[in-house]
């Protein structure tokens, strides 16, 4: 078996992000799914980008914030995601490299463009969010390099990854070689529409295979079908050893086999742009709990993050995240 | 002749802005001249974009920043610029269109990608540029639209595309287009080391076309190679009827044929980056030209908007400047 060479190997949708600011009569215009995340086609991502106002291109992917988030604390992590060999798919790779994530690019080949997401941000700093997939969703089982993931502590899945079938065997194939090597399975729920489309798949991956579980109240709720956080969290316990449910401003609640912990969010000065709260609220996770540091501390480090990243425009840290440990 | 359709014309580098942050030490390691704007090929291009965090990519290019500044303030503008039909080009043409600037890309059909300028931001908030110039320093007198030129009030030209002897040209044409439709020709030095490499020739260009000259302390004793701004001041009246020179946080001089006029800067409570700074203060003072203003107006236009670039990263403003307008 080989050792441990990263705290965390995250699989997900490698995107480039278009930020724009626009009003809520925007949203209402071009009727988006304000706060969610909605799947466009080419057609579509033109005619919302033609519709915007200047914008700004930062590289985006919720599980590649969360792997920039890692390193940004001082620990080690890789990304597995596809890119095509375009100006976006250079400027995704560099941006990854340059905070020393590991890029896992998968097999080259294919004609399709690097993905991007296009976010409105509003006033009240809610982002919503247009994905158009390209090559990113293409992602199967021969993308994912097994000896990265086998020298991973964690493996960290991000669900809105999870719509296509060959995306499904391919997390399937990473938990089975991260088990196989004794590593952790995490997976985050990422969206309550994604988990609407896609909750049989979501139930059956959960209960075989994820040790741990991110996601908010809503996402939790989908999964399960169920109209309460007390009937959800009776269900996640019978399925993963521990889960992280996100409750916004409140703060999150992690709950194990028999104890439900709650931990309160970061004050903020300003909430400018939330793009990536709960990316970065798991890279904070994630790295203590990569540094077996109490479970109440991981979520006070998930925290430090997620005010960092809410705090101005963009899905990553701007300050290295650990100079801001206590 | 025909009427007038825009408040100003630019003609300038079309580029997007790769920004990231780095210490002095960057600055030193890779030998950049800091505060200045150095041309690099290809190979040091790709160098420095490795040896960088990560960054950010946004529409910049010194005179379309003028032109977004413009029209952000009311006033229409077209920019005559060259891209390729690459990502990068789109980008910089959606982000022209997206705040009500017409773009006229110029001839198509060239392989050259689109040029990009990599800033680095120091503490100090000060951008050092790095500009692989791409298609972008390819434009010729067959790129200008004379329609357009015709039909803009002020034609404004930015010195840092007088690298060429096809820009050159198409400079000359440009400027003989607008007087002979009776307008009026500004141009802005740009750097002092560009105005160095091309002393005679903007010598010339000034003494036989501009009407409206801007530049800083540095450019305008460059062009003229003296050692006071007495004799600078002394020499440039006599070549142009008007001429602006921004002297940094002290604000402008505006000179005319019988009087100097010093106006002050904006505050600003802490400058983030200074990138746009000098196209911005050109933006307000044309804004406020183009509509007959006072003099004193003009600059203090330009010093809004100045004071609004610098306050945050990225060189074009966040915010609508007619809401900033007295």
């Amino acid at each position: 078996m080989p050792g441990i060479q990263f705290d965390v190997v995250g699989i997900g949708n490698a995107l480039v992000d278009v930020i724009a600011h626009a009003d809520d009569s925007f949203i209402h215009q071009h009727e988006l799914v304000k706060g969610a995340m909605t799947l466009v086609d080419t057609d579509r991502a033109l005619y919302l980008y033609r519709a915007l106002g200047g914008a700004v291109e930062m590289s985006g992917g919720s599980a590649a914030n969360t792997m920039c988030g890692v390193a940004s604390f001082g620990g080690t992590a890789a990304y597995i995601g596809k890119v095509s060999d375009d100006e976006l798919g250079k400027v995704f790779g560099h941006d990854c490299r340059a905070v020393g994530v590991q890029f896992r690019p998968g097999a080259p080949g294919v004609d399709t463009p690097t993905g991007r997401c296009i976010i409105v941000v509003t006033p009240d700093a809610q982002r919503t969010m247009n994905t158009y997939l390209g090559v990113s969703s293409l992602l199967s089982p021969s993308d994912v390099d097994t000896d990265t993931v086998a020298k991973g502590d964690v493996l960290y899945m991000e669900g809105y990854l999870y719509d296509r079938p060959e995306a499904k065997e391919a997390f399937r194939y990473a938990a089975q070689v991260a088990h196989a090597n004794d590593r952790l399975v995490s997976l985050t729920l990422s969206d309550s529409f994604c988990v609407d489309r896609h909750r049989d798949d979501f139930r059956a991956l959960v209960t075989d295979e994820v040790d741990l579980l991110f996601g908010n109240e809503s996402e939790l709720m989908s999964l399960y079908q169920v109209d309460s956080m007390d009937e959800a969290l009776r269900a996640v316990r019978k399925d993963c050893s521990l889960a992280v449910i996100t409750v916004g401003a409140e703060g999150c609640m992690v709950v194990t086999e028999d104890d439900v912990l709650h931990a309160p969010a970061q004050p903020v000065d300003k909430v400018l742009d939330t793009t990536g709260a709960g990316d970065l609220f798991a890279a904070g996770f994630l790295y203590g709990y990569t540094r077996r540091r109490s479970l109440v501390d991981c979520a006070h480090y998930g925290a430090i993050a997620a005010a960092e990243v809410i705090s101005h425009v963009g899905p990553r840290p701007l300050v290295e995240l650990r100079t801001l440990l206590p």
